[in-house]
């Protein structure tokens, strides 16, 4: 955790643990059902030693657990499998998917669908509120709390003086207790 | 595009255009509103030359794109905007956040709130169903298309047979087709 330059942002932290290519593909891996370092080694077509060193940092930081099991008749395997903060990010993966398939579309089509298994019905990546009702990404705003780098927030009261009219509606920060006040970071 | 392993998959190629963690945090900083070069390089504290090649390679994948801008009485300037399809990264960017916030815990706690500018109230990221409806999680299923690597098709028909307990449960993989079509993916 020492190489995160913003300890206090969690996305920051989350990247120091997730933050690599590899990573992020050996959890798509785990989703579909892989388990055995041979199998992951073999889907991935990465070195040895890199594989072995992204595992370990997964089983350290909580997201995959070493598991012992036995197939019948065989010797014991060793499995790495997800933890339930593993889990959950698999709406992260499947928001990557998405934004894959409509950004850097493959001439083929999508590899694989996004279904409800209870209803069959095409499910999407979005923001939620608090009565179960999707939320749109326009309407979503970050607002600082007092754990907010005091110095991060000078610095964005600052730069709002002289913001270029793009940069104004892709903004999601709101300050509620800045001189800018109110709105302007918005539409 | 060269160096995707398996382009077939669009979390690989997201994460060729994406994985990189000072990609995802220069990303944060224009959700927040920075625009330009200096900025950018304040807020990170990264080296001018990785900054440079990160803000290049997101304008040449159309993440970003870059605007000139005249500040009264100033010379022109040059800021690195969003564009639509760098503003549909805000919903994986606040999926990471999330996940921090949970699972990697800040003594201080969050440092920021993800509410509706709207109504207030606090907002998620989750999947949504085509009624705008919240899906849980374990009824979201992966179903490969036609587009799906064989190969790969393949060898998780093999490795379904002997899947440990616990993998059974994390995989969200549903072939149709294969020979365990039906249900022995799920709980």
């Amino acid at each position: 955790m020492a190489s995160v330059p913003e300890p206090s942002c969690s996305i920051a932290r989350s990247l120091d643990v997730l933050g690599e290519r590899w990573t992020f593909l050996i959890l798509r891996d785990a989703f579909e059902g892989i388990t055995r370092f041979e199998d992951f080694r073999e889907s991935l077509g990465v070195a040895t030693d890199v594989l072995s060193a992204r595992l370990s940092a997964l089983v350290e930081h909580g997201v995959m657990e070493k598991a012992e099991y036995r197939e019948p008749g065989v010797r014991r395997r060793l499995a790495y499998v997800l933890t339930d903060a593993g889990r959950e990010l698999f709406v992260i993966l499947t928001g990557l998917q998405e934004w894959g398939d409509r950004h850097l579309p493959w001439p083929e089509g999508p590899s694989l669908l996004r279904l409800s298994e209870r209803t069959g019905e095409p499910v999407h990546v979005g923001f939620i509120g608090s009565h179960g009702q999707e939320v749109p990404p326009q309407d979503v705003v970050y607002v600082p709390t007092s754990a907010y780098p005091q110095r991060r927030l000078a610095a964005q009261a600052r730069r709002k003086q002289s913001l270029p009219p793009q940069a104004r509606s892709a903004s999601h920060f709101l300050d509620l207790a800045g001189p800018a006040a109110g709105r302007d970071g918005g539409d």
